[in-house]
């Protein structure tokens, strides 16, 4: 494993040694000194070309707590929006001998690209709707913190499911591991031929969740309830949203993850979201770990 | 002390707790090499959700000399604007393992509405006309050093009392500590019922200096001096400006102070503030030292 | 030396001994932990009130290599725009017992008015039209590497000479190390009198390139390209622009340099620009190398 680009590519044995590293990475966030001395002297660089505050502060905070020195980049979309200058800052990074960088874009392929044209390893923080690995491998953590193993276990993913990059990297890493995963939402937010994935499609919330051992609710753009093909807000909550009520049809101490930040109201009810079985703040702690597992993973002493 | 929200409800103990540490602290910055390992390991977010250089850089560089990490989060208003929105963030640092929360924000009782919802410390760091703890206590610490102790001082704070948080909490801190505190201005500026504070209102600069052993001298928000309500700015300045005629009427080496950024020529001349006893740059090196004592006394080992 | 505020002023032994002095650091950059204790405890501040990413990154991982803690400080044209508002930062930043002042503006002169107002050392990261210290040092090195000295070699500096902070400052260090300097452009983009800097100056591309060991390719800014004095695009390019076809009038295995970042097509061709000998990258490599140099010369153990 050179880059994480998605998980697409990754075999089964990649994605267990990334969730065993970030396991015993979850123990250094919880001592007194959360730092240990891994890292040190790796320059790491947060591209981040789409605004986002939370996967950047939990790539700084990884890298902080290793050690390395992290170096925040948020360019506004005009100064870097040409491919080829984006490309040119990665050479650019590459020769001030950076040793790794993190890559958020609106465009899918942009991590891609830019890893075809450097020598240092590359993580995709998520690309337009393509993937979002290092949020499906924390996924697949907490559920497996859950269930011991997801072998058999069945997981709804609801919502977008057409434009979610964390919906097609959740549903590639939880095949990966053994699950059966459901993709639920109004047809218009279904792609055509998602089967070919291995996965099957509702277009009911309550038989989606029949009987499943875990629910991924994902986050809504309330933008895209304005569009034509859409749903209004108050249709989507009113048919989509994962209340007490709906939940109740899954199985019991169902787990409920959802990427955050979320849509008090609109895709998942406040008495959810804040109670047991909610997972969502332990996804926010498994994402440090993963991402400290990945950084190790590409830039560490095996190199 | 498990928060810093406010000078409301601090003892004079726990303030004079917090002036020793920071005395003790300014030695550090005067170092060759200006870092303790106090905070190795602590990661401390600075949560700016009101635009700010001064006070992020302060707080930035008391966390890096205590050897913390430190996090900025500077969020357009926009994306975190929303009160709900803005917990799940805490939350969600707080999940991360955060040892520290310092935050701004225009809404006064963000910072309070943050540390009901999180269990790690809150440092307000200036919340809309509420409270500015950290600038009150290093207005003390600067007062403290000129006179020894502020007991039985008259203390002079000019300009817009009534929407100022450095005049709240300065007002606070310096009563406590026993000075005797005047605030002046135009009188829409004076909030009705001050005398409730424990303060005696002035509605002439000249009253409000007469004898006083230091003033403050609010920054004017230029905003502010084109509403119907307020005089224009240079009313203001003919009648309120800090000037060495002004001065004169103050006792001979009075301590002026002002939370900067100063407006000269406005609420007080540059020949007031560049000479002595301004004390301004100093009140700048104690907000490090005072900041630093803040974040030990919150994170530190003792907690 | 106590500041950086251009090669204007810089002796040939003081030039020399920051090249040397960078030449000893770019060794650290290559290192498994790239890292060195040499400014532990030094607080340097990036003060980029020009929008810049690769500068201040180039300066951030500079002065994290030599383990200082570096503060960005990024503010918006506006809150900083009046002279004395800018100036009151830096005094503050003095107070705040920062070691070292990194300043970039859009106008002219701004780090000088910086330096003779705060003690602590300022360096010039590129104010207006007139210098860009750091940059020509970087080039300077560059093309000692390839030639063991600049003496006698011919460098030709092409492009909009007349508003270029780069070209200013390249011609000042590479004639005082000796060589001789050729500026080459459109008439418009040539200042008058340029000649009394000892420089000579061309107006046909190949006329400058002939025999060059060496070619500086400066980078057009594109909003001048539409100005009525000045040729368009198209017009720039089919004359200008460095191709295989006009580098071949130049020595062979003449230098080619650019301080980044490219317009390829226009400035420069992707076919010359990405292959031997195109020093360019090489150049990025070394100004990492160079900001520690004088990070380390103006703040180190010997101040």
């Amino acid at each position: 494993m050179r880059h994480l680009l998605g998980i697409e590519g990754l075999s089964r044995e990649e994605i267990l040694r990334l969730l065993d590293t970030a396991e015993a990475m979850l123990e250094i966030s919880q001592r007194e000194v959360k730092r240990v001395p891994t890292l040190r002297g790796k320059t790491i660089v947060n591209l981040f070309l789409e605004p986002s505050t939370r996967t950047r502060v939990s790539f700084e905070i990884a890298a902080k707590r290793l050690s390395a020195d992290a170096i925040n980049l948020q360019a506004s979309g005009s100064s870097l929006s040409k491919k080829e200058t984006l490309a040119d800052m990665a050479s650019n990074l590459e020769a001030m001998n950076v040793d790794l960088l993190v890559v958020r874009d609106r465009t899918a392929g942009v991590p891609k690209m830019l890893a075809d044209r450097v020598r240092i390893p590359v993580v995709n923080a998520g690309d337009g709707a393509h993937e979002h690995p290092t949020q499906a491998l924390l996924d697949a953590l907490t559920l497996r913190q859950s269930f011991g193993s997801l072998e058999g276990r069945v997981v709804a993913i609801v919502g977008d499911i057409a434009h979610s990059r964390v919906a097609r990297s959740d549903l590639l890493v939880f095949s990966a591991l053994g699950a059966e995963v459901r993709v639920a939402g109004p047809p218009t937010m279904i792609p055509p031929g998602i089967e070919a994935l291995g996965v099957k499609p509702y277009f009911s919330l309550e038989d989606a969740l029949a009987g499943a051992d875990a629910v991924v609710v994902l986050r809504i753009q309330q933008e895209r309830l304005e569009g034509a093909l859409f749903p209004g807000e108050r249709e989507y909550a009113q048919n989509w949203s994962l209340t007490r009520r709906t939940l109740a049809l899954a199985k019991p101490e169902a787990a409920v993850l959802h990427p955050g930040p979320i849509n008090r109201g609109v895709e998942i009810a406040s008495e959810v979201a804040d109670a047991e079985p909610s997972r969502i703040l332990d996804q926010v702690t498994n994402g440090v770990a993963v991402r400290m597992a990945v950084l190790y993973q590409l830039t560490g002493s095996e190199q």
